[in-house]
This record gives structure tokens, C-alpha cells and sequence, in this order.
């Protein structure tokens, strides 16, 4: 393999953006797929379920593509892969766990028969292709068994943090593989990839183990309330942490929530979660045990719509009605832009009676992410030559590039990259060159990517102000109007409150036929534009808005 | 004046949520009005530019209505005024700049000449009508002259804060005057309603003067930089701050911003604003200096889509472009719900090569609002037999309650109200009782209450989903179908790519049509249900997806 190969490494998700993480590293002939990730719809992404990378780069070059590596299993790294593998059927390599949840995700789809899945360990080597030696390390965070990446090539070894913390006392395993980044760094790293959520917050991440206590100590003041636990169902460890509690002070555990049910289902039977015999019951049998005999561990830390939180505090559950008296411990921070949602969902639970703990009022919660001192930790074990900030907003890989550069990376050995730009890396070279396809799809129900840029400005534009369709049947024989106009209306103004604007409408939509009629313009669009432009015109002059408007011609 | 009546304080909103704060004091013949504010639209009211309060109530007993009594000028206090007038044409009390931002508000709508505007000073007490004195008392809050007040009635004294803070060393003034508050305990105090909003946190709200040391340091240290600051136009001392950090340092002042540059020409026509001679420039003037002696300071703080800021970052402002080096301050936290927007223009900044400080970075803005300790002080010095928190969310509302428990009043003597219930307060006595008709009204352009929940629920649909109109021209004599039925779309798929689709609704909508004809069910509902219902069916077995099916029937 000559030396004067690049290595290209290409983002398809994960930077300047949340969520969606996908990098592809081409070398030679081959290339490999690291995470998978799908993102949460924005709120300018009307009816969307979810959104996932632009892979058709990899379609093209797809004799290229050998593997997907897996760093860990949180939906914004494993979410994308049954819609990947449709495309695309390739191994995938990662951990138990990782695994484990891969596994749920491709029953769902039908897939799991049809793809091969490789478990690893910290510390493997799995060879991939004829340049890429991956190399398996472990790592802490908010789901256990995340590995850290080093892909090794001919030209140099490439870190990849993954999603990342430092935890001197995790609650299972082991900490960070320290001591492997510092080997590597001794070694040599051609470039670091590292995640940067964090990067804003000064100091150290708290470990795990610190939530335990506060636990303990709501667990001990509220000994005759029932207590039910909002949380992330991937926090194994969060959730580990609470059924200790509940065991400590002799309380029986059910889990509500379809996410919450699968995972801690895999992670029991793999063997990351301990649970004492008998703590586990079913929802269904909760009203045999008084409140003070119980803890609920639900969905919902979020505030989404259909969680079994959501539904509890709107009295939409089927199964638990929260009562005054409840606990209620929101186990989570936002993620940004699910505050409202959040914010109402505690609010009806206090509504109800319920008392609610949640952030910035006890210390139950901790962040799974790096805060500046252990990036710096890193930095300094890996010595990388170049540096590439991943994993995170425009802001984020910004504040990261500042950081390197204090810890004495030269800024020209820094790249802030972009999705779909290539980076090309050569053993004394590093910059971006050229760029690829790549970008969003969104998966609508069924459908994927058949919601486009225009349907979308269609959606937002009948949300903001409605639509309304003027109908006309016309004759063949001499344009005359034969039935209609008729003008109805949707999302625009409540229409019986209404009935003389729309009576106007209507004339204004017969003046501009008749007027169009009369001068002969009677082809179709020139009849349609006429009807668009003067109800437009008409009814932003008496309302201030700008509704759409569908003309719709027959003809008999 | 009988001892036995009874004092009706009605919430017509700031109750469990933010914005549009307007209480109602109805005693004996008299009705005075606390505030009348508007809130801005939450994401589930698309389209929507503004919600004022539902002043039904008032305008049924027109004849009490007296006055309007304002405590400070923020658009959640006095926004709905104009909207309020239309509708009942009574006096207004303030403090001089309060009014001056209501004129503001009236010469836009044609007002001014038709209302009658009292400008109160603190100590001033106004009689209303022939139940009420009320007294205006001096507090701190992030705009200046904001002021609490005390409604005096024959059966005693309630103390409303209005949103109010503890500030040593203010900018300009005096802090809020703190033995006013106890004299009215020692006398006293029969009710006091006091705001909710920090109640969360722990200790004090800092001073507003530590800003303006942040301000001095970023000054010192960016010398060479053009300076560009992000707040509230009505927080007039924060704008006094920037000045006087601009003067010291030899920078000129241009305002960018249609409300940031009112507010300032109010504030300092009356003498709220100092500023030396020659430091502000018109924005048309910054070409005329050098970046480093310039200030521009701008509305757009919390990311709002048509702000000065937003603007400039995405390069849609006319007369500012944002240019590699430039430092832009955000001087302000984000309202719960704008953090998405705001993190978007921080991330367009950087894109375009600026610094950008913001939140927990520096010390660059600190709240109006008092936390714990200063709610704490208000109570202790009012000691008032019924506590009514007011101003904040449900769960805000509860925990003030939690804490006026803490430092003594029984729960019992603590009302957590609710907008459009009435509290019953007796010189002995304070309940809830009875309800009287509240709410929210939509303004939508020119529409005042004309969208409402049906309308949004359209809009909402059509977001998510979009919209099927199907038409069929029908033969008045025999029903046979004479044109169509034809299917078009918006917001629904991608037509190009769906064609195959939209041919196959159509032959379903014709199926359903002839189906009902020939059965003799072709009575319009009869036959519009049954395309509705087919359609739905077909599309949702094909997409996952439930677009509004809009049939529409022409007969000829």
C-alpha cells in the first residue's frame, strides 16, 4: 500500500447538527461506516418521525463499503441501521450491548436473519478490508459497554472518541481505558476525533455512582409515598441504580414504557443490569402493593407526546393514575428544545397532587458527556497531530478547536468540518478537499424521502395560515361557468363566525373568471393565476394573511 | 361600606404560565384592572402573532370597570392595552416611563387622543371609583420604574409586587423601597400577591451593576474588534451600561432594531437614559468608522426570526454585515422555548467568523426577577394573613406556596389560583369561589378571536400531514359523474415521485363514488363520507399517514 495514499474521512451526520452520527473512512478500496445514527425531527419539520443521513455517497461506492463499527447504542448512533441495511446489507461490529439493542431494532424491521452481527470486547482488533485495522476501547457513558474507536491504516492511526465521559467509579465495569489512549499516544495519532457536547461547561463531569445517593435519600424521606422515576430506558446504569434503591428500602419495581421494557429486558439478560429475585413485577400488578411498596421506573424524562409519563400526568395511562401524594422524579435534563414539553408535563403532575423532583432541585442526574477537563485529559493522552472536533453544533466544534488550541495544537492542524465535506488525511497532511451528496432524509410514516424541501414549506405554510380551495366547473364548449365558484376553507378563519368574508371571496373568485372569460385569457393557468392572485390580494387586504390558495378547475 | 363585602380578585391570566398578565379587584360597584399584557404564541398555535387575555367578564359589567392600573412596561403587562381600549374605553395609572412605552403602543393604533393616561410617581396613592386607594410603591426590575402596588379597601390592604427584584445598587433610582413594604406589614396586610418566577433558585438575583463590570472587561479585551451587543430594548439600564462602557472606551453607539430604537428615544426623552453628547450615530453612519469605535446594539436576544440579530447572522439585514472578527454579546437568557433559535443565530455567528459570548460564558446578564431570599424578605415584611402567589407556571406557583409555608403562613391561608377563578377575600376569610368566563383570545393579522381551537386543530393537522382535496362534477339529473374525480395534494407526498399513488386515490375515490350511486346513497354527506373515509384508509394503509381529506362535491 503505497504511502502517499490518503485517507478520506467523511462526514455524514453528527457534525454542526444533534443527533444522526454516520462518518464513513475511505482508504484504497475500502470503506467503513462508524455509527449510524437517526435525529429527532425539529419543530420545523411539521409530521416528520424522524430523520436520517444521506447515504448515497455509499450507495455509489457501495462494492467499497465493508462494515459498520458501532461506538455505542443510543438512537442517535445505532437508529439509521434497518433503513442502512435495506440499502445496504453489511457486518456490523460492536459491543454486547450495543449489540443487544441492534438486535431489537432489526426484529422490528424483519432484518435480523439477513445480517451479521459480530460482538467485540474492549480491546479487539477486527480487521476490515485490506487497510483498516479497528481497535475496540472502552469507554464510560450514559449507556454502558461504549467504545472508543482507533482506527489504525497504513498511513496512521485515527482516534475516534465516540460519545465519551470520564467515571473513576462507574457503577458496572470498568472506567475509561486511560492508560490505552495514553499507549496510543506513544505510539502515535495521526488525527483525534472528539466529541464536544460538553465543551461549554468548565471542569469535570460528576461521576454516575453520585445519583445513587440522592436516590437514596428521596427513597428515605418519602417512605410512604409511591415513587415513580422518569429516566432515559438506555441508562442501564441510571436504571440499575434505582431498582438498588427500591431493593434497599423493600420496594417492588415495574417498568412502564415500551422502550423501557426492551432494553432492560437485554441488559438483563446479557447480564448488565442485576436485579434481586422477586423486585421485578409486572404494571399489570402494581394494585396489589400499597404506594409505599412500589417504584414505577417509566419513559417520559423528555416530555414526549406518546410517553407513558405523558400519559400518566394527562390521565391518559391505562395502567397508573397518578394520586396526590405520588413522588415523582424526573431523572433527566432537557435536551434543548424539549423544555416546554417537559415543563408542561410537570406542571400537571403537580396539578394532580403529585410532588415532583427535577433538575436544579436535587443532584439527580448526571450529564454521560466530557466536560473541558477530561477533553483536555485526552487531548494530552493522545497527542494527536491533528485535530478534528466531532459531535456536536457549529458552537460546540468551535469552543473544542479553542480548547485544542490552548493545549497546543497549531489552529492549521485543526479542522472544523461540515457534513459531506471530505477530509483528506495524509501523514503530514491534513485539510478538506472536495465535497460529497449528503444531507437529511426524512422518514414520514412509511415513506422515505418522499417528504421533500417543498412539501415541507407547504406544511409550514397551512399551518401558519390554513388553505383555501375556490372550485369551479366550467363548460368545454364556451368557457361559461357552469357550477361554482365555490370557496372553501381550512385552517384559516373559523367559517360560521366568517360567512360574509367567504361570501366576498366567492364574488371576487366570479369577477376574475368573468373578467379572464371576457378577454378570452381562458387556458387554464392563466384563469388559475387570476383566481390566486386577486383572493390573495383580497384576503390579505381584510385579514393581514396570506392563506394558500388551490384553484381548481373542472371541466364538463 | 358594609364590613361583611367582600374583595374578588379574578385572574384573567399570568396564572400557571407566563405572559398576558391581567388581574381583576372587584369590590362593591368597582372593578379595577392590574395589568392588561399579552403572551406570545407557544408551538402549538401556528400562525398566531399574539394572546391577549379574554375580557369577557369586564365587558358584561362594563359599568364598574374604572381603571387600568399598570406596574411596569413589559409586553406581558401592558401589550393587550390597545386590544383592551377597543373594547372599554377607562383610564389608565403608571409611572412615567410605563406610559410612555403604553403611548408608544397607542399612536401605532390610533389611540392616543382617546385615552386618558395618568402618570403616577411612587408614593402617589390614586382613589379609584369609590372602594379602592391604591398606592404605588417603588421596586427593581429589568426595566425601569416598575412598581408594586397596594390596593387599599375598607376590608384591608393587598400587596401586589408586579415582578419585581431586590437591587442594592441600581443603575439609576433608588432601590425598591423596602420600608414601604414593612410599614404596610406593621399596619397590616390583609393579602400579599407576589411573583413566582425565580422561586426555583436558591439565594439572590445579582445586582444589575455586576453587568457592567463584564461589559468594561469585554471592552478592554476585544479593543480591536467591532462590538455588536444582543438584549431587551426595554431593559434600559442594560443599554445605559453598554453606552457607558462605549463612551469610556471611544466607541460610537448606533441602535439596530425597530423597538430598540423606540424604547431608547422614550427613555431618554424622559430622562431614564443618560448619554453624553455625540455617541450615538444613526445605523446608516457605521461606515463611516473604523469597527473598533463601534457599538451596535441591537434587538434579537432571544433568536426571534425577524430580529435585528437574526438578521444580520443569516445575512438578511440591510445595513450590517457580520464580518470575520466582530464580537457579538447575547446580554440575556433564553426565555423556556426560544433556546432552539437562539442556538441556531449563535451557530450562523460563528459560521461567519465572529466571537460570539453568551450565556454561562461570561457574567453578561443577570435576571429581573427575585429568587428565593428576596421572596423571602417580602414576605416577612408584609406579613400578610393570605398568601396568593402569582406570576409563574403551575409548578412555580406551588413551590412559592412551599415556601411562604417555610416562613410561617399556614397552608391553609395560601391560595394557588388559577385564571378565571375568583378569590374571595373577607377581612377573615379567603377562598376560591366560583368561576367566571376567561381565556385566551388568537390575534392573527388583523383577526382579534376570529382563530380558535377548531381553526387550530386544522392547522395542526395540515402540519403533520397535509392535505387531499378530491372534486367530482356530478349530473344534477342522474348523479352520474360528469368531470373528475380529480385528486390534488399539498403538504401531503412529493407528487413527481408519487404519481403511481395519487393515479390509484383517484381510481379509489371514483370506486367509492359509483358504489354510493349505485346503492342510491348520493345525497352529498352521504357521498362526501364515503370518499373521505376510502381515501383516508387507502392512503393510511399505503403511507402510515393521515392527511385532511377535503371532498368537494359541484353539481351541474
Amino acid at each position: 500500500m503505497a504511502k502517499n495514499q490518503k485517507l478520506k474521512i467523511i462526514p455524514l451526520g453528527g457534525l454542526n447538527e444533534i443527533g444522526k452520527n454516520m462518518t464513513a473512512f475511505e482508504f484504497g478500496g475500502d470503506i467503513i461506516v462508524l455509527d449510524c445514527g437517526l435525529a429527532f425531527p425539529d419543530d420545523d419539520m411539521p409530521g416528520i418521525d424522524m430523520v436520517i443521513p444521506d447515504i448515497s455517497y455509499l450507495i455509489k461506492n457501495q462494492s467499497k463499503v465493508k462494515a459498520i463499527v458501532l461506538t455505542h447504542g443510543h438512537e442517535d448512533h445505532i437508529g439509521a441501521i434497518p433503513y442502512f441495511l435495506k440499502e445496504l446489507n453489511i457486518p456490523i461490529f460492536g459491543s454486547r450491548l450495543t449489540m443487544g439493542l441492534v438486535e431489537l431494532k432489526l426484529k422490528e424491521h424483519n432484518l435480523l436473519s439477513k445480517t451479521k452481527l459480530h460482538r467485540v470486547r474492549a480491546g479487539d482488533i477486527v480487521k476490515i478490508g485490506s487497510g483498516f485495522r479497528v481497535e475496540f476501547i472502552r469507554t464510560n457513558h450514559s449507556i454502558p459497554d461504549a467504545m472508543a474507536l482507533a482506527i489504525h491504516t497504513p498511513i496512521g492511526t485515527v482516534v475516534h472518541t465516540g460519545d465519551f465521559k470520564v467515571d473513576c467509579t462507574p457503577i458496572e465495569g470498568q472506567m475509561i481505558d486511560l492508560a490505552k489512549f495514553g499507549d496510543l499516544g506513544k505510539q502515535g495519532v495521526l488525527a483525534l476525533m472528539s466529541e464536544s457536547t460538553n465543551v461549554e461547561r468548565p471542569g469535570y463531569t460528576m461521576s454516575e455512582s453520585t445519583v445513587g445517593n440522592s436516590f437514596d435519600d428521596l427513597f428515605r424521606n418519602h417512605g410512604d409515598q409511591r415513587i415513580i422515576v422518569a429516566t432515559f430506558a438506555s441508562n442501564v446504569h441510571r436504571v440499575q441504580q434505582i431498582i438498588n434503591s427500591a431493593y434497599r428500602f423493600g420496594r417492588k419495581v415495574a417498568f412502564s414504557g415500551r422502550s423501557m421494557e426492551s432494553v432492560a429486558e437485554v441488559a438483563m439478560l446479557l447480564g448488565y443490569m442485576t436485579v434481586p429475585e422477586n423486585v421485578i413485577i409486572s404494571i399489570d400488578e402494581i394494585k396489589k402493593y400499597r404506594p409505599n411498596q412500589l417504584v414505577i421506573i417509566t419513559t417520559g424524562s423528555q416530555g414526549e407526546a406518546m410517553s407513558a409519563l405523558t400519559r400518566m400526568a394527562f390521565s391518559d395511562h391505562k395502567k397508573v393514575e397518578i394520586n396526590r401524594g405520588d413522588l415523582v422524579i424526573i431523572s433527566a435534563t432537557p435536551i434543548p428544545g424539549n423544555e416546554k414539553p417537559i415543563s408542561n408535563v410537570i406542571n400537571e403532575l403537580f396539578k394532580k397532587g403529585a410532588e415532583v423532583v427535577y433538575r436544579s432541585l436535587e443532584n439527580i442526574h448526571v450529564s454521560g458527556h466530557a466536560c473541558q477537563e477530561e477533553l483536555k485529559i485526552i487531548l494530552s493522552l493522545t497527542k494527536p497531530k491533528y485535530f478534528i472536533p466531532v459531535h456536536g453544533e457549529f458552537r460546540h466544534l468551535r469552543q473544542h478547536a479553542l480548547l485544542a488550541e490552548k493545549m497546543g495544537i497549531p489552529s492549521k492542524n485543526i479542522i472544523v468540518g461540515d457534513v459531506g465535506k471530505v477530509i483528506e488525511l495524509g501523514p503530514n497532511s491534513c485539510k478538506l478537499n472536495g465535497t460529497v451528496p449528503s444531507g437529511i432524509v426524512l422518514v414520514d410514516g412509511l415513506g422515505v424521502g418522499d417528504v421533500g424541501n417543498i412539501v415541507l414549506r407547504d406544511r409550514k405554510h397551512l399551518a401558519e395560515d390554513g388553505i383555501i380551495v375556490v372550485v369551479v366547473t366550467m363548460s368545454k364548449k364556451d368557457g361559461s361557468i357552469l357550477s361554482g365558484p365555490d370557496v372553501i376553507s381550512r385552517g384559516f378563519v373559523y367559517v360560521r363566525e366568517s360567512e360574509d368574508l367567504m361570501d366576498e371571496a366567492k364574488a371576487i373568485a366570479r369577477e376574475s373568471l368573468e373578467r379572464a372569460v371576457s378577454k378570452n385569457h381562458n387556458d387554464w393557468a392563466t384563469l388559475k393565476n387570476g383566481l390566486k392572485s386577486s383572493l390573495s390580494d383580497f384576503l390579505y387586504t381584510k385579514t393581514k394573511r396570506k392563506p394558500m390558495v388551490l384553484p381548481v378547475i373542472m371541466e364538463v
